[in-house]
C-alpha cells in the first residue's frame, strides 16, 4: 500500500509530493512541527499537541491556517488512509512560497504538510536502556519553539551516533537542559526531577504527562534546575519523546549511570504510561 | 523572459523546480548555502566563495557534490541562461531526500539547487545610509557554519522591519557579532574595527574584501572585540553583505550614529570597493 500524505489540502501519494524550491521551509527553515502517537487509530493527547502547535506559530509569527477541528478533520483523515492502527503522525507548518528575502511576506498562504507512518511499540533496545553523550547544547535561544530548523540538534545526534550511543543530553551555563529530540529526568533516592520550562526547552508534552502521572500517584517529581554534577550521582537518567515514552538511560559518556540497567523508578513511570495509553486506547482518557 | 533555476543536474523554468517533502533541506533545516554577486556576467569572488561553501560543507559534514570546476560550469551555465550582466546567485546545497530521522541518511546524494535574478547597483536608500535596530544575538553557536537554517535571523530581521529599520544588529554577551545578514563594521577616529572571526559570526567575503583593501591602501583597520558600549560613541558604523556592499548605518534604535549621515571613511572605502569592482569588471582582478 502506498503511503499518502496531506499537503495544501490534497492527499497525495508521498513520491508525488513535492514543494516549490522557494518554499521558505526549504531556504530558511521557516517553520515549525508536530510529532503526535497514533494509537488504534487515535490521535494521542490531540488539544495538548494543537495547542503546543499554535505556540510554536505564533512564536515564528505564522498565522494557524487550521482551526482545531479543522487540524482533526485533516489528521484523521490522513491516518484512516494509511491504514489506521498504530502510527507516528508528522505534521508542519512554513511560512509559504516567495521570493528569497528574510522579511515575512506579504499574503502569502503557509504551507502545510502531514505525513504519518506506521509505529511499533518501542524496541528491546529502548527497553533494555540506551547510551547517551554529554555535550554542550550549540542551540538557539528559541528552543520552547518546535521549529523545524533542526540542524544542531541533527549535528549533536549525529555526534551521539558516531558514539555508539542513542542521545545526545545538552547541557547550557552547567544547567542539563533536554535530549537533542527529547526531554530529561534524573532519578536520586526516589525523587524524579526535570529541568523547568523555559525558553532553553521545548515543553514535551510527554515530559508533561510524566509530571501528570507523578502528581497523580504522589510520587515526588520536581521542576527545577539540574547541574550537570548531579547526573554524575544520579540513580536513573531518562529521556521522554512522544514516540519513545519515557527511554532509561544507561550510560553516559561510557560511565553506567547507577547500577547501569533500567531502575525501578522508571519500571513504575512505565507502567503508569503505559497503563494510562491503554486507558486510551479504550477511549477512557484524551 | 522565465528564469531558469538548477536543480540536481537539470536547468529548469523555477515554476517547476520542485523537492521531495522529504528532502532534508524542507524538513530540518539540513543544508548550507551561498549568495554570490554576478557582474558584467562574472562571478564576483569565486574561489573565496567556493572555499567557504567547502567549509560550511565540512562544518555539517556533507560532502561537497561538486569540484571547483564542476561548481564553476554549473553556475556559468546557470548564469548565461539568465541573460548575464549583473545578477545575484543563490546556491544551496542539502542533505537530500530520506525518510524523516535525525541521523544522518546513508548513501544518499546531496540536493543542488541554484538560481539567479537580476541585480541593480544598490538603492538610493542603501547609499544614504539605513536605520537598524540593536538586539541579542539568539542563533546558534556556529554561525561561521552559512547554514540555511535562518529562522532566528528571519525574526530579528522581521523586528527591525517591524520598527521600520533595514537591520537587526546583535550582540551576545556584551559583544557585538554582526548583522542578521550582514557583518558589522565600527568607526571611531579614523580607525575602522571590525569582529574577529570565530565560530560566532559568518566570515563574511565583503568584510574580508573591506580588510583587505584597507590593508592595500594603509587604512588602519582592527580586527578586534567590540563591545556593545563603543556603538554609543562611534562616529560611523556599516554592515557589509555581497550583494549590498558597504552600506552607512546612520540610525540605531532611534539614536543617530555620528551626525546622522554617511560619514567621510565610508565615502573612502565605498570608492575603493566601487574601483575594484570595476576592475573586476575589466578583467584585472578575479
Amino acid at each position: 500500500m502506498s503511503n499518502i500524505v496531506y499537503l495544501n489540502g490534497d492527499f497525495v501519494a508521498a513520491a508525488d509530493a513535492k514543494v516549490s524550491v522557494l518554499d521558505r521551509g526549504f531556504v530558511f527553515g521557516d517553520g515549525v512541527y508536530e510529532v503526535i502517537p497514533i494509537y488504534s487509530g487515535h490521535l494521542f493527547r490531540l488539544n495538548y499537541h494543537l495547542k503546543r502547535l499554535n505556540d510554536s506559530l505564533n512564536g515564528v509569527r505564522i498565522e494557524n491556517p487550521l482551526s482545531t477541528s479543522g487540524w482533526a478533520e485533516v489528521l484523521t483523515t490522513l491516518i484512516d488512509n494509511n491504514g489506521g492502527g498504530d502510527q507516528s503522525l508528522y505534521l508542519q507548518v512554513t511560512r509559504g512560497v516567495a521570493p528569497r528575502d528574510h522579511r515575512f511576506p506579504q499574503n502569502t498562504p503557509p504551507t502545510i504538510f502531514a505525513m504519518s507512518n506506521p509505529m511499533s511499540e518501542p524496541s528491546a533496545e529502548l527497553k533494555a536502556g540506551i547510551r547517551a553523550i554529554l555535550v554542550e547544547d550549540i542551540r538557539w535561544k528559541l528552543c520552547n519553539i518546535k521549529a523545524i530548523a533542526l540542524l544542531p540538534n541533527i549535528l549533536l545526534r549525529q555526534q551521539a551516533v558516531d558514539a555508539q550511543a542513542t542521545e545526545a543530553l545538552m547541557y547550557r551555563d552547567g544547567l542539563l537542559t533536554e535530549g537533542s529530540a527529547s526531554n530529561l529526568f534524573v532519578i536520586k533516592d526516589g525523587i524524579i526531577v526535570t529541568p523547568p520550562k523555559s525558553n532553553l526547552l521545548l515543553p514535551g508534552i510527554t515530559r508533561d504527562l510524566v509530571v501528570e502521572l507523578c502528581d497523580n500517584h504522589q510520587i515526588h517529581c520536581e521542576q527545577r534546575e539540574i547541574s550537570v554534577k548531579e547526573l554524575e550521582n544520579a540513580d536513573e537518567v531518562w529521556v521522554t519523546s512522544s514516540t519513545k515514552e519515557i527511554v532509561p538511560v544507561i550510560e553516559i559518556d561510557d560511565i553506567k549511570v547507577g547500577s547501569g540497567i533500567p531502575g525501578p523508578v522508571w519500571k513504575r513511570l512505565i507502567t503508569l504510561y503505559r497503563d494510562y495509553k491503554n486507558q486510551f486506547r479504550a477511549g477512557n482518557v484524551q
